[in-house]
């Protein structure tokens, strides 16, 4: 496909014409927030998982097929800082699938869910005509958790870029077992202002450019600061690895160098934080390599439409 | 497979654990119920549409396989008589498909969701490794419409069972262009007191044996006195089309006899609502042909983990 997902979410979102009173936060973010009543709002965020794309069963069990599928959607309540509420799941089965699967599928999905008092409460169950392969869609609600939620677009120059936990190399089993960061996000957004938030879902790279492009900044961030997960030390290239492999789901966010001071001092974890750069006026993205150059940093990370 | 969908569903339902006063409706309905605060609550549905189960790309254009996808959640709002507010959309995309077809779902999923004011609020787009084909899967979320949201579990013996629209065949087109009766729904809804609503998916015995087995009764229908579609009664077998054929997307409920009168009395159309039979203490479904026999019903129609 010649377009990105990217590109095609912003056309979307330019064909909607959503009214801000009932609809605060619209397409392009990773909720969209519905205006129930005065000060009653929910959030709505709803991703797809497909076999051989986010999951292998040669390698991953049923079990942690439901997991990640729910963790990836906690993934995005985390990156709004709102508390997750309840799910639905749709399942598409080959054709072989029965009872002793969507049992094993649904063990993951609650053993998820039940980490963040979000239940599933429905669904529906579907069967390919033949062994076309599994495919898994989690719609899930939250609600604010006290401070409005936190979007991609608040990002302003001078900020400090931060990330929560290290990066890369998720694909080699983390991708099925990460953590979602709702705990740190709602405790990071209780401690401090937050200006602009995402979980690093397809890249550090790309996630870091699609706040760029929504806040209209640029950004840049110091090569020795990003914290390497030891499997993406074990790469051949640690650094585009950290840049660029995507499914981290740690906490990406932006918030006032003295904010950013009180956060780390005032910090206990057990998950880190790191400054990793800074905001810019620029509207482009560099990274400051070891040696001190400083390069255009590309949004190398992971486009559905357009899968290395 | 030798578990029906409606007995998955039955022990994912048993497996959770919800709190009726946060989930005032849970898993098994055509919609759950999440209470928000006091007097705020939402519902939410979600439906998967697979290629060549629910839709075939060589007599469907993709809009209207988009407004298929809004439609039938569209219906579940309507089933609970209750107000669509927005949809989130997840696709899974042949590997060919590129912005054109994108562009024509979303044209079918706007198209459908114009006409009831819900909008499409966010998604997520993903694509095969190759050719495998299209699924997509929606989450619509409604609000009540002034009444409670009306559940299958509520008919009581003695109930006039009632149709909305004529039944059967819709498989040669009207699958793809039904309107969701979500206004007719409101409407009855404010005229009397319905006991038990569900919608037609899965065809009339199928849905009448959820609503009979959500309220613990039996029921007896009538078969001369069944709305038949002009396309089944071009069929070889017109009252086993409608009994069984599914997608007809209209609404089946029950209500007292009296207020049964008053809605038949008062009810100005344009789609015509018909009393089709009674619900009884029986446990059992049974239909009266027109020949005076009565004969146990069973329910025959689609189950989608064990297709005809």
């Amino acid at each position: 496909m010649t377009i990105s997902e990217d590109q095609i979410t912003e056309w979307f979102a330019r064909q909607s014409k959503l009214s801000p009173d009932d609809f605060p936060i619209g397409i392009g973010d990773d909720m969209a927030q519905i205006q129930l009543a005065e000060g009653v709002s929910v959030l709505v965020t709803t991703d797809m998982l497909l076999e051989d794309v986010h999951f292998n069963l040669e390698n991953a069990t049923l079990e942690q097929v439901g997991y990640k599928a729910m963790a990836v959607s906690l993934s995005d309540c985390a990156a709004m800082a709102t508390v997750p509420v309840a799910a639905v799941v749709s399942v598409a089965l080959p054709r072989s699938f029965g009872e002793k699967e969507l049992k094993q599928l649904h063990a993951g999905i609650t053993s998820a869910g039940d980490k963040f008092a979000c239940p599933l409460i429905g669904g529906d169950i579907t069967a390919w005509p033949n062994q076309e392969p599994l495919a898994l869609s989690v719609a899930m609600l939250s609600r604010p958790a006290g401070n409005e939620p936190i979007t991609r677009s608040g990002a302003k120059p001078g900020d400090a870029i931060c990330v929560t936990g290290s990066l890369g190399g998720a694909i080699s089993s983390k991708h099925l077992e990460f953590q979602p960061r709702v705990k740190e996000a709602i405790q990071i957004a209780q401690i401090v202002d937050v200006n602009a938030m995402i979980d690093i879902s397809d890249g550090l790279s790309t996630d870091l450019n699609r706040i760029c492009n929504a806040s209209h900044v640029g950004a840049i961030i110091e090569a020795d600061r990003i914290p390497i997960s030891d499997q993406a030390g074990k790469s051949e290239d640690p650094l585009a690895s950290v840049l660029n492999d995507g499914e981290d789901f740690e906490l990406l966010f932006t918030l006032s160098q003295d904010q950013c001071k009180k956060l780390l001092q005032n910090w206990t974890g057990p998950v880190p934080i790191t400054q990793i750069g800074t905001i810019t006026n620029t509207k482009k993205m560099q990274i400051k390599m070891p040696d001190g150059r400083k390069i255009i940093l590309p949004a190398k990370g992971y486009n559905h439409l357009n899968p290395r």
